[in-house]
């Protein structure tokens, strides 16, 4: 359980503020992030990470000459915002194009996906591979929908190698998607883990069982399964991973492998080490040759008791990257060339003060952030429902994200209303600060839906009740083309969808009146979503999702939009 | 809780193969721990450091260039016995002379010290020097009489880089004094940890509370106080070591501080940064000037949740050994040069098989063998029970350590036996084997009563119960010797002691009969020592004891005279 904190929801901050001090030499903080304190040469590719705090050394801890040249820094277990993404960029960007790399969840593909766009836009040269190591998370054909666990530290520590030796973009980018492609993990969990500032752990393990390919946030594995020996274990992780070893003496494998096993926290070295040499006698004899074993805590989550094992199959290419020196906070190999001597210069990202609307757009604005500060209360009061709703079948995060993301924009709207904005540019400004504040899916899916919305508004002049009921059901819309899900994916979209056609079906009724007939439909539709059966188990939605208890995306949906009935129906 | 055992009794053996299998370039194994790869110049001071097993990386994660030569790996949480300690000495010796370090506990200090006189007699130069850096263990005029905690790190780290550069035993030894004087740390602990094998946690601690000062293996500490803010921790941790800050201005120092913020095991990095960021604001603002701060898991204790700070007082020479480059397994720093080129060659120790004894003898060695084996099956019923009883006032372990020893003498009996080993020969070797099976202080103070038993008897003929009884006597008074404490101390002794003279003063009463007796007196008296007061907290006794508990070595001692007592009566 986390135990040292201020304010648990400035925790990462403080966190990653103590981690740039201690490692000045390697890191320099930016917006969103950190980048390598060093210069990189200028034909460099950079090579950079990202994802949710709370799993270091994953990823910051892996900046540094040899592997990555910047870290997107989320909240906890939350993936970073879009801009996060983008400030991160900029600042590690040496001109020769960036890959940007990070383990395959939903929100990380979706923030980082759109500040590619952005970048893209602006003339960078971004490419995305997604790591997918964990074989408990799909089947083998699907490997390239698996979610990333361990896995990321060899991909990671390869790719940085590959970059570090010159490479193209282009060739390293081939490298990326190789080394994904030849990596395997699984992992179990002994017990969860407890996000700062909650009592409650995330989710549990039984006493005596371990919860066998259960994700880093507590995602639903393949099976519980009786607590053995260590030599059981052993047997049980390399059984499964070499199902999948490819066939030897083919594309350049020999069997020659790259080992990693990984504690997640609470598991201790002792234990790891053990684990190991009772792991390598059946490598061995399996006929693989073991190359720089590493037996170490490289991805944790937090304080969660549980161990993976991560096998790499090399080629000669591989084997050169994986040996090849490094120098990082958590990760050291022979002696890299030190170019520490010139610093890298970043420039502070700055955003510009909101300038003036029309009085009768500012008056419309000012309501609509009485109406965010609504929001923001809600969530508060909601928080821990909705953390343990999600819980069961997501990261337990959600009820986090949708405080953070709503304090952000009610926050943004006070700072817009000073500054006199219009109706349009409070809710573009309200939706990007969603956006960051929140990270993670759904942080995303509500900064652009607000953002939407607002771009239906006019800061010239106020819009009538019919303009608005367009712009809310466009901003509502849209959820479903960001995220990609359909109604029954049991995703918030079976709340928004709902919701959006009974305010387009309201005609012309006041606008209080047809809210509150649409709030009531996406509140059937949220609850509606306990008696689903389970989805495929598709890694992007973090799994199968189980059967019984609403989507709490649905649910919080569906509350915020009563909130927003009732403000409605107060004036 | 460790999860991942095979035979819980083999955990630390089974660790330590994989720890120098995945450590292969650094370390190598040797009867009783591990010793460098790589040969050392001739005249290079050795740095051999030790102690239980369970605190990694201490200690055998900072063996390699630039800090230690080899390291002692005892049982978990329990001291190495000597001959563990002996080995490693010969195998790490440079012929420049070793300073031995470790933690300052009553075990190791026995074990380590009566290793080092064996060496002296054999012409070998070594020094010993304990760490004793937890200010909660006592008053700051009894600096040398603390116990060692995560200093271990810091005081290691500077001694070894004074060998490496190449002074002499007596300068190396002067500056191991130096920087344990100059070093201090305060710990805070939020849970407890599970020894391997173990369904209970060796302490806990409350929820919402931590304990101030709470040794490494749930010594007592200063006191139980409520859980407040990072901020609130940190003003607590820096206030009170600054109160043992020496005088800037005077011996060369003037501010300049080595600071290690270590976890212990289930308090993660992300909270280590956090609470750093905190720590380093308020040096700053006491006027101090951090040197390269270690934010990282140094001293572990399994488990554990819990956190520590060590201030390190520098003056120039201390500063350049804190920031020498090192190249270990746990901790590396600049460029070490390789010298692993040339492999350091070890000779494994071996043992001669025991030669035959008179027949009369080796007939009375039987008899002793058959009682040493009931002497397991009692240690074995009562280990948990022991364990329980030890948790409250020392390190929990007192139990296993008991089943260990006898275990590990009964096999060397059997062994005696086979060879027709005489009863003097027999009860020699079974010491031993005690001594080195348990460590621990108990294992010591076991082991060397039986070998003084042995030398009261003869390979050569059968002895009567007098010189039994005289054997006997002489023995269990020795104890008393060995282990500095008298009656009264809460120890064995206040059993050993009554034991005693109840056997002398049997007269010519059959040997039963007055065995019964003797064991009689040993119950009472072990019982008594529930209802003694706290004594003075001696470090070496792991602090003041507690009132209301049986002292547990005096209480396994009385059970096993009991035993004797039995089978005497049998017969």
């Amino acid at each position: 359980m986390t135990k040292i904190v201020n304010d648990p929801e400035e925790f990462p901050k403080d966190s990653l503020e103590g981690f740039t001090e201690i490692y000045s030499e390697y890191v320099q903080p930016v917006h969103g992030g950190v980048v390598r304190t060093a210069a990189s040469p200028e034909s460099e590719v950079a090579l950079v990470v990202g994802g949710g705090s709370g799993h270091y050394p994953a990823f910051a801890g892996w900046v540094g000459p040899g592997i990555a040249h910047g870290s997107v820094c989320g909240n906890i277990f939350a993936s970073p915002s879009a801009s996060q993404a983008r400030s991160v960029i900029r600042a590690a960007d040496n001109g020769a194009g960036t890959l940007m790399m990070f383990g395959n969840y939903a929100g990380d593909v979706l923030h980082f996906g759109q500040a590619a766009e952005q970048l893209r836009a602006e003339g960078y040269d971004i490419r995305i591979v997604e790591i997918t190591d964990d074989i408990a998370s799909d089947s083998p054909q699907n490997h390239l929908q698996r979610r990333g666990i361990a896995g990321d530290f060899p991909v990671v520590k390869v790719v940085g190698a590959a970059a570090a030796e010159g490479h193209s973009i282009d060739e390293v980018e081939a490298v990326a998607r190789h080394v994904n492609d030849k990596t395997r993990s699984l992992g179990v969990a002994f017990s969860g883990c407890t996000l700062p500032g909650s009592t409650e752990p995330l989710f549990t393990v039984e006493e005596g069982t371990f919860g066998l390919g259960l994700g880093i946030h507590g995602e639903p594995g393949i099976a519980t399964e009786k607590l053995g020996t260590a030599d059981d274990l052993a047997e049980l992780l390399v059984s499964k991973i070499l199902e999948e070893e490819p066939p030897r003496g083919e594309d350049g494998y020999d069997g020659r492998v790259a080992v990693l096993v990984n504690g997640l926290g609470a598991t201790k070295y002792e234990e790891l080490f053990l684990l190991y040499s009772r792991i390598s006698k059946l490598l061995r004899k399996a006929g693989l040759e073991i190359i720089r074993p590493v037996v170490d805590e490289q991805v944790t989550s937090l304080d969660m008791a549980g161990v993976s094992l991560t096998l790499t199959f090399l080629d000669e290419d591989l084997e050169r990257y994986w040996l090849a020196a490094a120098d990082t906070p958590a990760f050291r190999s022979g002696s890299v060339e030190n170019s520490g001597a010139t610093r890298r210069e970043v420039t502070a990202e700055t955003e510009e003060a909101a300038s003036a609307g029309a009085p009768e757009s500012a008056e419309q604005a000012k309501k609509i952030a009485v109406i965010l500060e609504a929001l923001e209360k809600t969530t508060r009061d909601a928080e821990h429902d909705l953390g343990k709703m999600d819980s069961v079948a997501g990261d337990g995060d959600h009820g986090q994200g949708m405080v953070l993301g709503s304090t952000a924009a009610a926050e943004s709207a006070r700072q817009s209303v000073a500054a006199g904005a219009g109706s349009k540019t409070l809710l573009a400004r309200a939706g990007a600060a969603w956006s960051e504040g929140a990270g993670g899916t759904a942080g995303a899916l509500w900064g652009g839906a607000l953002a939407r919305v607002g771009n239906g508004l006019s800061d010239g002049e106020a819009v009538d009740d019919a303009a608005i009921i367009a712009a809310v059901v466009g901003g509502t819309k849209a959820i479903e083309e960001m995220g990609g899900a359909v109604v029954g994916d049991k995703t918030m979209v079976d709340a928004t969808v709902p919701f959006a056609d009974a305010l387009e079906g309201a005609g012309d009724k006041p606008l209080a009146e047809a809210w509150d007939e649409a709030a009531t439909a996406a509140e059937n539709a949220a609850a509606d979503t306990a008696s689903f059966a389970a989805k495929k188990g598709r890694a992007r939605t973090h799994g199968g999702k189980s059967v019984g208890t609403p989507d709490p995306g649905a649910i919080s949906f569906s509350m915020l939009m009563r909130t927003v009935a009732d403000q409605l129906a107060t004036k």
